[in-house]
């Protein structure tokens, strides 16, 4: 039996192109002499749709697509990801995978364990199944698994019910694995634990087919596989691109070698998902050009690179916007930055417009002294040139801010905090660092007066970014053993850091829960990153 | 049998301050000589607590509270919510409410039905109870049913499981039913629908405890009340207030007469529901004084109006920023809003600061013509210099957007969408007016020159809202079939309302959804407000 995986990018309710796609597929497949395509988990709407399914027409739309892509299956069968209603008590749908071939839906298999933690909210909207059955085709028992049904063996503690186990119970001698899996560092050594744990307790050669594309904050990265019944991978897709590719499955297991799919490292890794999710974020939002403030530091200098590498530095507008307070240094270096990566840009001193501003509101100021009102309205003076820029010219603005400035507030809502998406608001600051270097490795693209300057947001004469925080590496330490790790104060400061220091940097995070809350979308490279996946009250006590 | 129904505010995560009310309304219930006090769901940490549940000191300290509370139950019960570990597989937690006495916990009741749609999330935490257990205290069968575990009367085919069915057959004679339900209209109507459908299935009367307080978008309102097996309410509590109250249970039912509840009407119930939720997020998040723009519009007039109202005109502040577009006619409206209400008043024009833009952006707009770019920058300079008072003097900036306004996104992105806080982002235009009328019910209030004007942006000379929209009367109603009842475009055209101006709407609202991702948090009074209710995907196609 020939398989075609179908790793593809869909848009969310976009029904047209989503099917076209799958179409296309079949065909293209048809002509290879496979006998069936394997697409990935919702295929039809695209994953997440979110509360678009609490829409009748969009549920409807699901299964008339169903319904078109199964017309299209003479001489070849396909597996199909969509919704279907749950006619009994319960929640009013299922998350399903069909098998279609001659022509209509053969068999319905419904999505056992549901997601609901971190990004997930599968509760929210599915009926689990009650039992998952198998058919056969071809001669060979299948067992259809759509995504979380076999991550009971990573998330162990958190299932009853194991529909592998059900599966191989009932006979299955190969498991088809339709997912929507999105990416996160470290996200594809999870998947081949899972996969061999899986193996390792069933001995079950698995089809997995992921979908890729950026969905605002969530990115997927494909990694669609093959794994034999000896647990070797004999297949593997590219990451972040869309790919049709075919395997034999023989008599027992696939034929083929192991294949030696080298995993790229975790700051490279990084950097193609950022660059990957910002140009699908432009594709799917109808951005051709992008526009960001460029400020001479490592931040905007890293989004960019990033977004010129995303789509190409002729569609990247770079605005300078020196204060009084900027030094000369960091103009020159803006400048070079832009020069070196052959981006258009523009130097738009915000002076005038402070010091009007400061006059308008000198009789409402009553003579109170300076203080953090000046340096926040320097920041939302260039927010405003921005998406004045942005709107005059119909660009994206990118935001710049990085996850430790998110973590504690350190940036201005309004401000810097402006944009339709941040790229790096998942990247902790000593990993934006990573990747300038990476973004350098060949040749001095980031100027190296960026690298090594002491951070600092040059809002008043002197300021660095350590008068009121620790260092980046012992900050982000922190950051990350309370924000993505969920640790108490006692437990970080058992592991030796100055207590007083600890407990201010707490502080600082619960209390920008709401500047978070008017962030853009974040993109997500990270096990937890800030936005829908880490949902906290507003006005809470923290202890 | 007499029993305290305590009706308290929690701060989320408030361990302290939460257990001490406790601790003071079982004193007081002691005193007068009750044996039992009912407090409401998950009352040792607030609702919701949200991912605050995923820290492991959070649920610690849920527990040891729980405990403490429990020390403190010496001749006298308590029925108090919380969470607890769940040892087995599943979830890693269990919603409970326990019996307390005699210094211990002597009954721990798990919720078995899990709202998970809309503003609830609790799959993502909870693990369901698989069956309830009833318990004696003073001769009297009690079985605890906590919110939801009555809610399949009303959501009828989304739960398999009947609670009440079980408690009945287990033999109770009266539940207690603690809960946090949030308030929107007709809610309370709601809440006696399920009562009632609830006695006339199982005969068994209710005492149900809710808590008040508004958690940043979520207002709780209360309404705690004890229903007879007759189905008659006996007692109820005041809406938006703490108090503690009693009623005495005899052999076999509630002694006391029916209460003549007259529900305050829709208008009024909103006002005051608004209100209350600026006022508890003030206190919550510790800000004494409230900031806005006041622009002689109807939006405006009413947030101010609804601010002095909860903190006290001495509290508000007025910030006039007259443009080059502003009429005279505002400018002195909103004067006479501002004398009308006692609160202090700004005038702060933008004229030079707007210019001042202009010159500076003059380069780099590349004589393009005048558009929306220009009035955007307008509504973002005011929104600058709001946040430059509101950073200097400390105060809280209202947003001052209505729901038909952020659902077409007809509204400014870190313009006139800034604040922390948005009173009447889930307020259609038409209501506006109708709690503007209520405002000036005694006497004019508002002026009547702010109520009877055309809305106006006032952004470029002659500019009426209808000039782009429909009237309000017809846009809210096409708005609330899209957004509220998520009827199709066909469904609404169906119903008579123009095609082309049904599409023209609703690919507004689709539109819209990322100016609505970073909006402030908006006070839910509808059933289906924007917010954590309603999660859209940003990037997908609306068909």
């Amino acid at each position: 039996m020939k398989i075609a995986l179908a790793q593809l990018n869909y848009r969310i309710g976009d029904f047209e192109l989503n099917t076209s796609k799958m179409y296309e597929a079949i065909t293209e497949a048809k002509s290879q002499g496979a006998d069936l395509v394997v697409f990935s988990e919702l295929s039809v709407c695209g994953y997440p749709p979110d509360d678009l399914l609490d829409y009748e027409w969009f549920v409807e739309k699901c299964e008339q697509s169903m319904e078109a892509i199964a017309q299209s299956c003479q001489g070849i069968a396909a597996v199909v990801g969509g919704v279907m209603r749950n006619r009994d008590k319960g929640r009013g749908l299922f998350n399903v995978s069909c098998f279609l071939q001659n022509g209509r839906i053969e068999h319905v298999v419904r999505k056992t364990l549901l997601p609901t933690y971190d990004v997930f909210s599968e509760s929210r909207y599915f009926e689990p199944a009650d039992a998952c059955q198998i058919f056969e085709f071809k001669g060979v028992k299948i067992g259809i698994a759509i995504c979380e049904d076999i991550w009971d063996v990573y998330n162990e503690f958190l299932y009853e019910k194991s529909p592998l186990q059900h599966l191989k119970n009932e006979g299955a001698q190969l498991i088809i694995h339709p997912s929507a899996s999105p990416f996160n560092v470290g996200k594809i050594r999870m998947r081949d634990k899972v996969f061999s744990g899986n193996i390792e307790r069933f001995g079950l050669p698995i089809v997995y087919v992921n979908q890729v594309g950026a969905n605002a904050d969530l990115i997927f990265d494909g990694d669609s596989q093959v794994i034999n019944a000896d647990g070797k991978t004999v297949k593997q897709l590219p990451l972040f691109e869309e790919k049709v590719d075919y395997i034999t499955f023989g008599k027992n297991d696939f034929l083929g070698v192991p294949v030696h799919f080298s995993e790229p490292e975790e700051t490279a890794l990084m950097h193609d998902a950022i660059v990957y999710g910002i140009r699908d974020y432009c594709k799917k939002s109808g951005f051709r050009k992008i526009i960001l403030g460029s400020s001479g530091g490592i931040d905007s200098a890293l989004v960019q690179a990033l977004a010129c590498k995303a789509v190409g530095p002729e569609n990247v507008l770079a605005l300078l916007m020196p204060s009084p307070y900027s030094s000369e240094g960091s103009v020159n270096d803006a400048k070079q930055l832009s020069i070196n990566l052959g981006n258009d840009f523009r130097i738009v001193p915000i002076s005038d417009i402070f010091s009007t501003y400061l006059n308008t509101l000198q009789p409402a100021f009553e003579k109170l002294p300076q203080d953090i009102t000046e340096e926040n309205l320097q920041a939302r003076i260039r927010a405003n040139l921005l998406m004045a820029m942005s709107n005059k010219m119909g660009y994206l603005l990118l935001n710049t801010s990085n996850k430790s400035e998110m973590s504690v507030g350190y940036s201005t809502l309004y401000g810097d905090m402006c944009g339709g998406l941040s790229p790096i608001g998942d990247v902790w600051k000593t990993k934006v660092y990573g990747l300038a270097r990476y973004i350098n490795r060949d040749n001095e693209i980031i100027p190296n007066a960026i690298l090594i300057k002491a951070p600092s947001a040059e809002l008043r004469p002197g300021q660095k970014d350590t008068d009121s925080l620790p260092e980046y590496a012992i900050l982000d330490e922190i950051l990350h053993w309370y924000v993505e790790e969920r640790r108490s104060r006692e437990e970080i400061k058992a592991q030796g850091y100055d207590s007083a220091m600890v407990d201010k940097i707490i502080n600082m995070v619960n209390r920008a829960e709401y500047k978070r809350f008017q962030s853009p979308p974040i993109l997500r490279v990270t096990s937890k990153a800030f936005g829908r996946g880490r949902q906290m009250p507003l006005v809470a006590f923290h202890g």
